[in-house]
Protein backbone atom coordinates (compact mmCIF):
# COMPACT_ATOMS: atom_id res chain seq x y z
CA UNK A 1 0.00 0.00 0.00
CA UNK A 2 0.60 3.29 -0.45
CA UNK A 3 1.26 6.81 1.88
CA UNK A 4 -0.03 9.60 0.39
CA UNK A 5 -1.58 12.87 1.60
CA UNK A 6 -5.09 14.06 0.73
CA UNK A 7 -4.90 16.97 -1.37
CA UNK A 8 -8.50 17.90 -2.85
CA UNK A 9 -11.62 16.28 -4.35
CA UNK A 10 -13.52 15.88 -7.26
CA UNK A 11 -16.79 16.56 -8.35
CA UNK A 12 -18.30 13.95 -11.34
CA UNK A 13 -22.02 14.33 -12.29
CA UNK A 14 -22.14 12.06 -14.98
CA UNK A 15 -20.31 8.54 -13.82
CA UNK A 16 -20.90 4.98 -13.57
CA UNK A 17 -24.05 4.23 -11.46
CA UNK A 18 -22.10 2.12 -8.97
CA UNK A 19 -20.10 5.01 -8.13
CA UNK A 20 -23.16 7.20 -6.74
CA UNK A 21 -22.41 8.26 -3.14
CA UNK A 22 -19.06 7.08 -2.49
CA UNK A 23 -16.82 10.00 -1.98
CA UNK A 24 -14.07 10.77 -4.07
CA UNK A 25 -10.66 12.21 -2.99
CA UNK A 26 -7.02 13.44 -5.02
CA UNK A 27 -4.34 11.77 -3.26
CA UNK A 28 -0.56 12.73 -3.55
CA UNK A 29 1.73 10.00 -2.71
CA UNK A 30 4.69 9.99 -0.48
CA UNK A 31 7.79 8.67 0.12
CA UNK A 32 8.73 7.52 3.68
CA UNK A 33 10.51 11.36 4.08
CA UNK A 34 6.87 12.56 3.99
CA UNK A 35 7.73 14.07 0.52
CA UNK A 36 5.46 14.17 -2.54
CA UNK A 37 6.53 10.99 -4.77
CA UNK A 38 4.91 10.62 -8.41
CA UNK A 39 1.84 11.49 -9.99
CA UNK A 40 -1.45 12.54 -7.91
CA UNK A 41 -4.13 9.84 -8.27
CA UNK A 42 -7.96 9.53 -7.26
CA UNK A 43 -9.41 7.49 -4.69
CA UNK A 44 -13.00 6.34 -3.31
CA UNK A 45 -12.86 6.87 1.06
CA UNK A 46 -14.40 4.30 3.09
CA UNK A 47 -12.85 6.03 6.52
CA UNK A 48 -13.86 9.95 6.10
CA UNK A 49 -10.52 10.97 5.26
CA UNK A 50 -10.00 15.08 5.09
CA UNK A 51 -7.95 17.45 2.78
CA UNK A 52 -4.82 17.45 4.86
CA UNK A 53 -4.61 14.17 6.48
CA UNK A 54 -2.36 11.14 5.66
CA UNK A 55 -3.65 7.95 4.87
CA UNK A 56 -3.14 4.46 3.77
CA UNK A 57 -4.45 3.93 -0.40
CA UNK A 58 -4.39 0.38 -1.71
CA UNK A 59 -4.78 -0.06 -5.42
CA UNK A 60 -6.12 -2.89 -7.86
CA UNK A 61 -9.59 -4.55 -6.63
CA UNK A 62 -9.45 -4.62 -3.34
CA UNK A 63 -10.16 -0.93 -3.54
CA UNK A 64 -13.98 -1.53 -3.74
CA UNK A 65 -13.75 -3.98 -0.84
CA UNK A 66 -15.95 -1.65 1.85
CA UNK A 67 -18.38 -1.90 -0.88
CA UNK A 68 -18.80 -5.33 -2.03
CA UNK A 69 -21.00 -7.04 -3.30
CA UNK A 70 -21.44 -3.45 -5.12
CA UNK A 71 -18.91 -4.10 -8.12
CA UNK A 72 -17.47 -0.54 -7.68
CA UNK A 73 -15.12 0.83 -10.80
CA UNK A 74 -12.19 1.88 -8.56
CA UNK A 75 -8.55 0.62 -8.52
CA UNK A 76 -7.27 3.13 -5.84
CA UNK A 77 -9.10 3.40 -2.01
CA UNK A 78 -8.50 4.51 1.33
CA UNK A 79 -8.48 2.29 3.85
CA UNK A 80 -6.61 4.46 6.79
CA UNK A 81 -5.76 7.40 8.38
CA UNK A 82 -1.96 7.65 9.35
CA UNK A 83 -1.61 8.64 12.77
CA UNK A 84 2.04 8.39 12.43
CA UNK A 85 5.01 6.18 11.04
CA UNK A 86 8.42 5.96 12.37
CA UNK A 87 11.27 5.23 10.56
CA UNK A 88 14.06 3.41 12.83
CA UNK B 1 -8.02 5.92 -10.58
CA UNK B 2 -6.41 8.62 -12.70
CA UNK B 3 -7.10 11.88 -13.60
CA UNK B 4 -7.19 12.56 -17.51
CA UNK B 5 -8.12 14.41 -20.71
CA UNK B 6 -9.50 12.88 -24.00
CA UNK B 7 -7.34 13.44 -26.73
CA UNK B 8 -8.76 11.40 -29.53
CA UNK B 9 -10.55 8.09 -30.50
CA UNK B 10 -9.29 4.98 -32.10
CA UNK B 11 -10.32 3.29 -35.74
CA UNK B 12 -9.91 -0.78 -35.28
CA UNK B 13 -11.21 -3.04 -37.57
CA UNK B 14 -9.85 -6.39 -36.50
CA UNK B 15 -10.12 -6.92 -33.59
CA UNK B 16 -11.67 -9.33 -30.44
CA UNK B 17 -14.99 -9.59 -30.80
CA UNK B 18 -15.71 -8.95 -26.99
CA UNK B 19 -14.71 -4.92 -28.36
CA UNK B 20 -17.34 -4.53 -31.23
CA UNK B 21 -19.53 -1.38 -30.42
CA UNK B 22 -17.59 -0.39 -27.71
CA UNK B 23 -15.82 3.85 -28.29
CA UNK B 24 -12.06 3.29 -27.87
CA UNK B 25 -10.42 6.69 -26.71
CA UNK B 26 -7.03 7.82 -26.50
CA UNK B 27 -6.70 9.54 -22.86
CA UNK B 28 -3.87 11.33 -21.42
CA UNK B 29 -3.45 10.86 -17.79
CA UNK B 30 -2.68 14.36 -16.36
CA UNK B 31 -1.82 15.58 -12.54
CA UNK B 32 -3.15 17.57 -10.24
CA UNK B 33 -2.33 20.81 -11.32
CA UNK B 34 -3.55 19.63 -15.13
CA UNK B 35 -0.71 19.21 -16.79
CA UNK B 36 -0.12 15.92 -18.82
CA UNK B 37 1.79 13.19 -16.90
CA UNK B 38 3.06 10.00 -18.31
CA UNK B 39 2.24 7.74 -21.47
CA UNK B 40 -0.87 8.12 -23.20
CA UNK B 41 -3.40 5.21 -23.15
CA UNK B 42 -6.59 3.55 -24.91
CA UNK B 43 -9.68 3.66 -22.38
CA UNK B 44 -12.91 2.11 -23.19
CA UNK B 45 -15.72 4.76 -22.73
CA UNK B 46 -19.26 3.96 -21.11
CA UNK B 47 -20.38 7.19 -19.86
CA UNK B 48 -20.54 8.71 -23.85
CA UNK B 49 -16.94 11.53 -22.80
CA UNK B 50 -15.86 13.75 -25.79
CA UNK B 51 -12.54 14.81 -26.43
CA UNK B 52 -11.47 17.66 -24.68
CA UNK B 53 -12.93 16.54 -21.98
CA UNK B 54 -11.37 15.31 -18.36
CA UNK B 55 -12.36 11.92 -17.51
CA UNK B 56 -11.88 9.63 -14.46
CA UNK B 57 -10.18 6.72 -15.78
CA UNK B 58 -10.36 3.15 -13.81
CA UNK B 59 -7.28 0.70 -14.14
CA UNK B 60 -7.47 -3.35 -14.33
CA UNK B 61 -10.05 -5.27 -14.44
CA UNK B 62 -12.64 -3.07 -13.57
CA UNK B 63 -12.67 -1.55 -16.96
CA UNK B 64 -15.49 -3.90 -17.66
CA UNK B 65 -17.81 -4.08 -14.80
CA UNK B 66 -20.00 -1.54 -17.14
CA UNK B 67 -20.42 -4.56 -19.73
CA UNK B 68 -20.54 -7.39 -17.14
CA UNK B 69 -21.02 -10.34 -17.83
CA UNK B 70 -18.98 -9.84 -21.36
CA UNK B 71 -15.60 -10.59 -20.62
CA UNK B 72 -14.17 -7.55 -22.75
CA UNK B 73 -10.41 -7.27 -22.80
CA UNK B 74 -10.44 -3.78 -21.40
CA UNK B 75 -7.97 -2.86 -18.87
CA UNK B 76 -8.55 1.39 -18.46
CA UNK B 77 -11.83 2.62 -18.50
CA UNK B 78 -13.67 5.84 -18.52
CA UNK B 79 -16.45 5.77 -15.40
CA UNK B 80 -16.69 9.27 -15.09
CA UNK B 81 -16.67 12.67 -16.27
CA UNK B 82 -14.59 15.18 -13.88
CA UNK B 83 -16.88 18.71 -13.46
CA UNK B 84 -13.88 19.99 -11.75
CA UNK B 85 -12.00 19.07 -8.61
CA UNK B 86 -10.31 21.46 -6.26
CA UNK B 87 -7.06 21.08 -4.14
CA UNK B 88 -6.96 22.58 -1.04
CA UNK C 1 -5.21 -0.59 -22.82
CA UNK C 2 -1.69 0.57 -24.59
CA UNK C 3 -1.30 1.57 -28.49
CA UNK C 4 2.10 -0.44 -29.56
CA UNK C 5 3.57 -1.13 -32.70
CA UNK C 6 4.70 -5.37 -33.37
CA UNK C 7 8.45 -5.37 -33.84
CA UNK C 8 9.77 -8.83 -33.98
CA UNK C 9 8.63 -12.11 -32.04
CA UNK C 10 10.03 -14.61 -29.81
CA UNK C 11 11.21 -18.41 -30.11
CA UNK C 12 10.68 -20.32 -26.78
CA UNK C 13 10.86 -24.18 -26.71
CA UNK C 14 10.62 -24.87 -23.08
CA UNK C 15 8.04 -23.09 -21.90
CA UNK C 16 4.51 -23.43 -19.81
CA UNK C 17 2.11 -25.87 -21.91
CA UNK C 18 -0.47 -23.66 -21.90
CA UNK C 19 1.41 -21.53 -24.03
CA UNK C 20 1.86 -24.27 -26.91
CA UNK C 21 0.18 -22.81 -30.08
CA UNK C 22 0.42 -19.28 -29.14
CA UNK C 23 2.02 -16.67 -31.33
CA UNK C 24 4.32 -14.60 -28.80
CA UNK C 25 4.70 -11.05 -30.47
CA UNK C 26 7.56 -8.49 -29.27
CA UNK C 27 5.74 -5.23 -29.08
CA UNK C 28 7.10 -1.83 -28.45
CA UNK C 29 4.81 0.52 -26.52
CA UNK C 30 4.26 4.28 -28.09
CA UNK C 31 2.76 7.40 -27.32
CA UNK C 32 -0.18 9.35 -29.08
CA UNK C 33 3.08 10.86 -31.30
CA UNK C 34 3.66 7.19 -32.25
CA UNK C 35 6.90 7.51 -30.93
CA UNK C 36 8.28 4.62 -28.53
CA UNK C 37 7.66 4.80 -25.18
CA UNK C 38 9.06 2.72 -22.33
CA UNK C 39 10.30 -1.03 -22.40
CA UNK C 40 9.38 -3.60 -25.13
CA UNK C 41 7.17 -6.27 -23.65
CA UNK C 42 5.78 -9.84 -25.08
CA UNK C 43 2.27 -9.86 -25.50
CA UNK C 44 0.41 -12.87 -26.80
CA UNK C 45 -1.43 -12.64 -30.01
CA UNK C 46 -5.09 -13.52 -31.06
CA UNK C 47 -6.22 -11.68 -34.03
CA UNK C 48 -3.12 -12.23 -36.35
CA UNK C 49 -0.84 -9.45 -35.79
CA UNK C 50 2.30 -9.30 -38.14
CA UNK C 51 5.22 -7.39 -37.83
CA UNK C 52 5.14 -3.77 -37.95
CA UNK C 53 1.79 -3.16 -37.13
CA UNK C 54 0.01 -0.92 -35.04
CA UNK C 55 -1.77 -2.77 -32.21
CA UNK C 56 -3.78 -2.06 -29.46
CA UNK C 57 -2.59 -4.32 -26.03
CA UNK C 58 -4.50 -5.46 -23.22
CA UNK C 59 -2.56 -6.33 -19.89
CA UNK C 60 -3.31 -8.47 -16.89
CA UNK C 61 -5.54 -11.28 -16.68
CA UNK C 62 -7.70 -10.35 -19.55
CA UNK C 63 -5.07 -11.00 -21.60
CA UNK C 64 -5.38 -14.67 -21.89
CA UNK C 65 -9.67 -13.77 -22.55
CA UNK C 66 -9.22 -15.57 -26.04
CA UNK C 67 -8.47 -18.73 -24.97
CA UNK C 68 -10.52 -19.32 -21.75
CA UNK C 69 -11.27 -21.62 -20.32
CA UNK C 70 -7.45 -22.75 -20.65
CA UNK C 71 -5.44 -20.77 -18.05
CA UNK C 72 -2.96 -19.23 -20.36
CA UNK C 73 -0.04 -17.76 -18.03
CA UNK C 74 0.28 -14.57 -19.70
CA UNK C 75 -0.46 -10.60 -18.73
CA UNK C 76 -0.37 -8.98 -22.58
CA UNK C 77 -2.59 -9.47 -25.12
CA UNK C 78 -2.84 -8.12 -28.55
CA UNK C 79 -6.09 -7.53 -28.75
CA UNK C 80 -7.01 -5.71 -31.93
CA UNK C 81 -5.08 -3.69 -35.12
CA UNK C 82 -5.05 -0.56 -34.83
CA UNK C 83 -6.15 1.34 -38.96
CA UNK C 84 -5.38 4.62 -37.60
CA UNK C 85 -6.09 6.80 -34.33
CA UNK C 86 -6.62 10.74 -34.38
CA UNK C 87 -5.76 13.02 -31.87
CA UNK C 88 -8.08 16.08 -31.99
CA UNK D 1 8.42 -9.81 -6.30
CA UNK D 2 10.31 -7.54 -4.86
CA UNK D 3 13.30 -7.77 -2.54
CA UNK D 4 13.02 -5.39 0.09
CA UNK D 5 14.59 -3.75 3.47
CA UNK D 6 12.15 -3.20 6.32
CA UNK D 7 12.69 0.47 7.26
CA UNK D 8 9.83 1.19 9.60
CA UNK D 9 6.03 0.74 11.40
CA UNK D 10 3.25 2.65 11.08
CA UNK D 11 0.75 3.55 13.64
CA UNK D 12 -3.15 4.01 12.38
CA UNK D 13 -6.24 4.01 14.58
CA UNK D 14 -8.56 4.50 12.56
CA UNK D 15 -8.97 2.15 9.33
CA UNK D 16 -11.05 -0.44 7.31
CA UNK D 17 -12.26 -3.20 9.68
CA UNK D 18 -10.22 -6.14 7.91
CA UNK D 19 -6.61 -4.47 8.85
CA UNK D 20 -7.55 -4.93 12.50
CA UNK D 21 -4.22 -6.69 14.39
CA UNK D 22 -2.44 -6.92 10.92
CA UNK D 23 1.37 -5.55 11.30
CA UNK D 24 2.12 -2.88 8.85
CA UNK D 25 5.69 -2.31 7.94
CA UNK D 26 7.01 0.49 5.56
CA UNK D 27 9.57 -1.16 3.37
CA UNK D 28 12.07 0.19 0.70
CA UNK D 29 12.66 -1.59 -1.96
CA UNK D 30 15.93 -2.92 -3.16
CA UNK D 31 17.97 -3.86 -6.45
CA UNK D 32 19.86 -6.62 -7.22
CA UNK D 33 22.87 -4.70 -5.57
CA UNK D 34 20.86 -3.67 -2.12
CA UNK D 35 20.98 -0.26 -3.08
CA UNK D 36 17.52 1.25 -2.44
CA UNK D 37 15.63 2.02 -5.88
CA UNK D 38 12.16 3.67 -6.16
CA UNK D 39 9.30 4.59 -3.35
CA UNK D 40 8.77 2.89 -0.12
CA UNK D 41 5.54 1.25 0.44
CA UNK D 42 3.42 -0.44 3.21
CA UNK D 43 3.19 -3.72 3.60
CA UNK D 44 1.26 -6.66 5.73
CA UNK D 45 3.58 -8.68 7.40
CA UNK D 46 2.36 -12.40 7.99
CA UNK D 47 5.53 -13.78 8.74
CA UNK D 48 6.94 -11.70 11.42
CA UNK D 49 9.64 -9.64 9.50
CA UNK D 50 11.50 -7.13 11.51
CA UNK D 51 12.77 -3.34 10.59
CA UNK D 52 16.29 -3.80 9.58
CA UNK D 53 15.56 -6.89 7.67
CA UNK D 54 15.64 -8.14 4.21
CA UNK D 55 12.42 -9.83 2.79
CA UNK D 56 10.17 -10.37 0.15
CA UNK D 57 7.30 -8.46 -0.87
CA UNK D 58 4.48 -9.54 -3.42
CA UNK D 59 2.37 -7.03 -4.88
CA UNK D 60 -1.57 -7.34 -6.03
CA UNK D 61 -4.19 -9.41 -4.18
CA UNK D 62 -2.10 -12.26 -3.14
CA UNK D 63 -0.97 -10.21 -0.50
CA UNK D 64 -4.05 -11.06 1.27
CA UNK D 65 -3.57 -15.14 0.85
CA UNK D 66 -2.29 -15.36 4.50
CA UNK D 67 -5.76 -14.16 6.38
CA UNK D 68 -8.21 -15.93 3.34
CA UNK D 69 -10.81 -15.94 3.67
CA UNK D 70 -10.99 -12.52 5.40
CA UNK D 71 -11.05 -9.87 2.16
CA UNK D 72 -8.03 -7.68 3.64
CA UNK D 73 -7.65 -4.48 1.64
CA UNK D 74 -4.29 -5.01 1.15
CA UNK D 75 -2.07 -4.74 -2.01
CA UNK D 76 1.54 -5.76 -0.78
CA UNK D 77 2.44 -8.21 1.58
CA UNK D 78 5.93 -9.39 3.36
CA UNK D 79 5.71 -13.51 2.73
CA UNK D 80 9.48 -14.10 3.32
CA UNK D 81 12.72 -13.10 5.17
CA UNK D 82 15.31 -13.43 3.10
CA UNK D 83 18.98 -15.06 4.52
CA UNK D 84 20.72 -13.71 1.55
CA UNK D 85 20.64 -13.71 -2.46
CA UNK D 86 23.31 -14.95 -4.88
CA UNK D 87 23.78 -12.91 -8.27
CA UNK D 88 25.99 -15.33 -10.25
CA UNK E 1 4.94 -10.23 -20.32
CA UNK E 2 8.64 -9.62 -19.89
CA UNK E 3 11.83 -10.79 -21.24
CA UNK E 4 14.58 -10.87 -18.86
CA UNK E 5 17.99 -13.02 -18.12
CA UNK E 6 18.47 -15.06 -14.82
CA UNK E 7 21.05 -13.31 -12.58
CA UNK E 8 20.84 -15.22 -9.20
CA UNK E 9 19.00 -17.20 -6.79
CA UNK E 10 17.53 -16.22 -3.27
CA UNK E 11 17.93 -17.96 -0.31
CA UNK E 12 14.45 -17.83 2.41
CA UNK E 13 14.05 -20.03 5.22
CA UNK E 14 11.58 -18.69 6.45
CA UNK E 15 8.51 -17.90 5.06
CA UNK E 16 5.26 -18.30 3.70
CA UNK E 17 4.43 -22.08 3.71
CA UNK E 18 2.88 -22.13 0.04
CA UNK E 19 6.30 -20.99 -0.86
CA UNK E 20 8.32 -24.31 0.05
CA UNK E 21 9.72 -26.07 -2.37
CA UNK E 22 9.12 -23.50 -5.17
CA UNK E 23 12.38 -22.00 -7.13
CA UNK E 24 13.24 -18.61 -6.41
CA UNK E 25 15.48 -16.77 -8.70
CA UNK E 26 16.56 -12.92 -9.07
CA UNK E 27 15.32 -12.11 -12.66
CA UNK E 28 16.42 -8.76 -14.24
CA UNK E 29 14.50 -7.54 -17.12
CA UNK E 30 16.08 -6.59 -20.42
CA UNK E 31 14.69 -4.33 -23.63
CA UNK E 32 14.44 -5.59 -27.15
CA UNK E 33 17.86 -4.53 -27.38
CA UNK E 34 18.98 -7.15 -24.31
CA UNK E 35 19.98 -4.86 -22.20
CA UNK E 36 19.20 -4.68 -18.30
CA UNK E 37 15.94 -2.08 -18.05
CA UNK E 38 14.49 -1.44 -14.61
CA UNK E 39 15.03 -2.85 -11.43
CA UNK E 40 15.48 -6.59 -10.56
CA UNK E 41 12.74 -8.75 -9.23
CA UNK E 42 12.14 -12.58 -7.74
CA UNK E 43 10.22 -14.78 -9.86
CA UNK E 44 8.96 -18.15 -8.95
CA UNK E 45 10.11 -20.91 -11.27
CA UNK E 46 8.30 -23.67 -12.98
CA UNK E 47 10.14 -24.34 -16.22
CA UNK E 48 13.49 -25.10 -14.61
CA UNK E 49 15.74 -21.70 -15.72
CA UNK E 50 19.37 -21.73 -14.78
CA UNK E 51 21.59 -18.44 -13.93
CA UNK E 52 22.25 -16.74 -17.31
CA UNK E 53 19.64 -18.16 -19.51
CA UNK E 54 16.85 -15.63 -20.83
CA UNK E 55 13.77 -15.96 -19.79
CA UNK E 56 9.82 -14.64 -20.16
CA UNK E 57 8.50 -13.63 -17.13
CA UNK E 58 4.21 -13.32 -16.20
CA UNK E 59 3.41 -10.78 -13.18
CA UNK E 60 0.63 -10.57 -11.25
CA UNK E 61 -2.06 -13.89 -10.04
CA UNK E 62 -1.00 -15.61 -12.91
CA UNK E 63 2.27 -16.94 -12.04
CA UNK E 64 0.71 -19.06 -9.36
CA UNK E 65 -0.95 -20.94 -12.32
CA UNK E 66 1.20 -23.62 -12.51
CA UNK E 67 1.00 -24.63 -8.80
CA UNK E 68 -3.04 -24.46 -9.15
CA UNK E 69 -4.98 -25.07 -7.03
CA UNK E 70 -2.09 -23.98 -4.58
CA UNK E 71 -2.34 -20.20 -3.25
CA UNK E 72 0.91 -19.48 -4.01
CA UNK E 73 1.65 -15.97 -2.83
CA UNK E 74 3.90 -14.93 -6.00
CA UNK E 75 3.21 -12.36 -8.76
CA UNK E 76 6.08 -13.11 -11.28
CA UNK E 77 6.44 -16.48 -12.80
CA UNK E 78 9.05 -17.72 -14.90
CA UNK E 79 6.84 -19.69 -18.10
CA UNK E 80 9.36 -20.13 -21.10
CA UNK E 81 12.90 -20.17 -21.55
CA UNK E 82 13.77 -17.59 -24.75
CA UNK E 83 15.95 -19.63 -27.54
CA UNK E 84 16.29 -16.97 -29.36
CA UNK E 85 13.87 -13.75 -30.08
CA UNK E 86 14.02 -11.79 -33.63
CA UNK E 87 13.85 -7.91 -34.08
CA UNK E 88 12.52 -7.23 -37.70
Amino acid sequence: MQLAKVIGDVVITRKDENLTGIALLVVQPIGADGAASGRALVAVDSVGAGVGETVFVVRGKEAMFPWYPTEVPADAGIVGIVDRWDIG
